[in-house]
């Protein structure tokens, strides 16, 4: 089998997501789930517009994705995010057995892949793959443009 | 101010709910979410029924009591819940800044409050008031059979 790393066009995709969010007045987050070569779930952070705690970009493309797969293992899954998942989020993948876990940049405040703790080296019986620092430039930009325009 | 501890009454409605994902052919799991003395949220595991990793009883109970409240923080909120919390739920405890969280029987497969790390006690800027062992042994006890007839 060749082990084939994750294709930066889906961070690409997760980047589109980001800015949505950014021109919502979201703090800018994006991802998408991909299967089998598909896009399967996407979201974007949604917290503020609805007023919902849950609604993380990772929370809504993994809730997404197992509603397309009809699953709630997404085992065979990659998801891209563009910025390093929370503890909520880091959970969610944990409980969905995701496969592959791409992020951009990272997150010292919240992150919970290494930022601050890193939750998939615990022992909760899986531990997924993860990739960090893809695209993390653009992905980590849109971030400090959406704090700088906030100040 | 008098402290006022959790109320007995609240786990009572949470094992209800436990036993109605029972019922149901879930792991029994029930979580209840307290506003000024009002049940604003409510939740059971639904993870099988609708195939979808997110639906743990915490996060169902989180999201409808945002909705109720019209609001993502839940800091003057209580949360009642028959099983130690995971990663993902005791994480979105986190993002919603719900003030105190009980919970009946620990986890030490999953539990993110103690059983396997403590998320509360992490640097991530916030919290949550926690109390453990309310009503664990019918907490407990329900789990215990559903996996007793499973087998």
């Amino acid at each position: 089998m060749v082990y084939q790393i994750g294709e930066e066009k889906y961070m690409q995709m997760a980047l589109e997501l980001a800015r949505e969010a950014y021109d919502a007045g979201e703090v800018p987050v994006g991802c998408v789930v991909v299967h089998d070569g598909q896009v399967v779930g996407r979201g974007r952070n949604r917290r503020e517009e609805d007023q919902n705690a849950l609604l993380h970009a990772e929370c809504i493309a993994i809730q997404e994705a197992c509603k397309t797969l009809n699953s709630w293992r997404l085992s065979d899954c990659d998801l891209y995010v563009t910025l390093e998942p929370c503890p909520m989020c880091a959970g969610a993948i944990l409980n969905a057995r995701v496969g592959r876990v791409f992020y951009g940049a990272g997150d010292v405040n919240m992150g919970a892949c290494g930022g601050v703790i890193n939750l998939f080296e615990e022992a909760f019986g899986y531990k997924p793959k993860m990739y960090k620092g893809m695209l993390a430039e653009p992905c980590s930009a849109i971030l400090s443009e959406f704090f700088k325009a906030l100040r």
